[in-house]
């Protein structure tokens, strides 16, 4: 099942960490740019290529090093039709290395549109009768659920047929998540409605994989440590997807909350500290994009098993 | 400013209705598939091209009728890249003829994502130096706020600099919404709390237009009519985007409520009765979907202004 090859890919790698494909311009380095614009021109589909290149680069790099990645789609829509092919293709590579891929869109909507959005993702299409063409075929997908389970039964039951998975945002990594997240409602909070959503649907769908998780995981960030504990004790069937280490201020110790007593259930993301290790290099010209980005990857999987031991 | 043109549209028109763009292959006239699949075969890339050709068929048929259109990007997104390249085609088309494009994607992230979200639909990308290119540039994008603040600033930031709108999901039309949305904290409900966030955006951030009308609208469904009346009075400076008339259950009756004294204030968006109106005739082969379609859009027009007079 999904979420049962997702903890088994992490004992394996003995590496509860995904690594976030987020590329701009910005963060990749120039030689790659030069390259890719020498091809393509300073346009959408030269600087889909420079995504391209650079994302490769990355997953060759981290590989045997991290389970997971995690491709942010918006950083390739702006770039419109020519970004989404090249997501097409970083979903394929991903996959061709072994590593499971989580689709960070935060999609939501209900009835045919969830659909359409299930199908596009983990899915595919049939057109008049051939067979099923699937786009992405992501592992997984990072899912909305502000509108309900309207929103979220058309992806369970796209996971159930096709094996797949999805997060769902519960309690997010950033300042404002409590605006809306934590608003207090009798003895229940926002937040905690909504990993309740996923543990009714759970039961009611059968969805729990034989090693303990089902296949609605949360999206829980590292930046609300007390949080972390309070949801893992409460809900030992969610896998947790861990935002928020690094950058964002969240650290080793804090995300430690995430994990059960054998170091399973949570996965925590790292976008831009392993994307962009290469500025914090001596060399500085992002040449050792790879070998910066493996660093850090191999650093960060220290520093977190310094707290959680991976039975 | 994007929400006061949205008004003088529907002025002109003397029509406050939407047509949703949820092309699927199964909605679409034979005639249309044909010609697609004979040109790129039964596979994605014809799919897509059955996909322009119906929405710019309906464009054309629309475009003196109704104020704007609404594509949902779910069903472009089941078709990968070769959807997305469509889908930029038919915002444009639509906006050619003279429609104000609401894109309607729900995307909600934070920071440097959202930024890129909201450069996708609604801004554009330089590329290493060069002149903005956008991929869509539509008029105005549905946005979810889940992430609370952090995921709506980046939209409204943007929405100054480049003048355009966005619909903010506060009470969806959908049986299920009541879970989240309808959650009751202290003296608040959980939808007018994002009604709030809006509210508070408009006046820090100055958002408001000559007409009465916020940069920031919202989402409030027409399966709940006392909803839309204690909505519309509680604030006067939101447009309401109304889903839910027609195969949701919505009527004119019910939607009349969203709508200021002036007849002002609010859009109504039908997809499947305008779209598939073509099922219903003698004809039945779908050759005549464009007359199809616009009548029907012209009975919702009437409808809806049996119980709306717009001044």
């Amino acid at each position: 099942m999904s979420m049962d090859r997702l903890q088994e890919k992490i004992r394996q790698k003995k590496n509860p960490t995904v690594a976030g494909l987020d590329p701009t311009l910005d963060h990749i380095p120039q030689h790659l740019k030069d390259e890719a614009f020498a091809k393509y021109g300073k346009t959408l589909r030269g600087a889909a290529e420079a995504y391209r290149l650079f994302c490769f680069g990355l997953i060759d790099a981290l590989q045997d090093v991290v389970p997971a990645v995690k491709p942010q789609s918006a950083y390739f829509e702006v770039l419109g039709s020519a970004g989404i092919a090249v997501l097409e293709q970083v979903v394929a590579y991903a996959k061709e290395k072994g590593l499971y891929v989580i689709m960070d869109a935060k999609r939501g909507d209900i009835g045919s549109t969830c659909e359409a959005y299930a199908n596009a993702y983990l899915g595919g299409i049939s057109i008049d009768g051939e067979p099923i063409v699937s786009p992405f075929d992501a592992d997984c997908l990072t899912v909305n659920g502000y509108l309900g389970t309207d929103g979220i039964k058309p992806f369970t039951a796209l996971c159930k047929e096709h094996d797949k998975a999805i997060f769902l945002l519960v309690k997010t990594s950033n300042p404002s998540s409590k605006e809306l997240q934590d608003m207090i409602a009798g003895d229940r909070v926002v937040h905690t409605v909504m990993a309740d959503l996923a543990v009714r649907l759970t039961d009611k769908e059968q969805l729990m994989g034989k090693h303990g998780f089902s296949r609605i995981g949360a999206v829980v960030g590292a930046t609300h440590p007390s949080d972390l504990k309070n949801l893992r004790a409460k809900y030992p069937q969610l896998f947790f997807l861990v935002p928020g280490y690094g950058a964002q201020g969240g650290k080793a110790k804090d995300v430690q909350y995430a994990f059960d007593q054998f170091g399973h259930g949570a996965i925590v993301n790292s976008s831009r500290g392993i994307m962009c290790a290469w500025k914090k290099t001596e060399d500085g010209t992002g040449r050792d994009y790879q070998e910066a980005a493996r660093a850090e990857a191999i650093r960060m999987r220290n520093d977190i098993c310094r707290y959680v031991a991976i039975l």
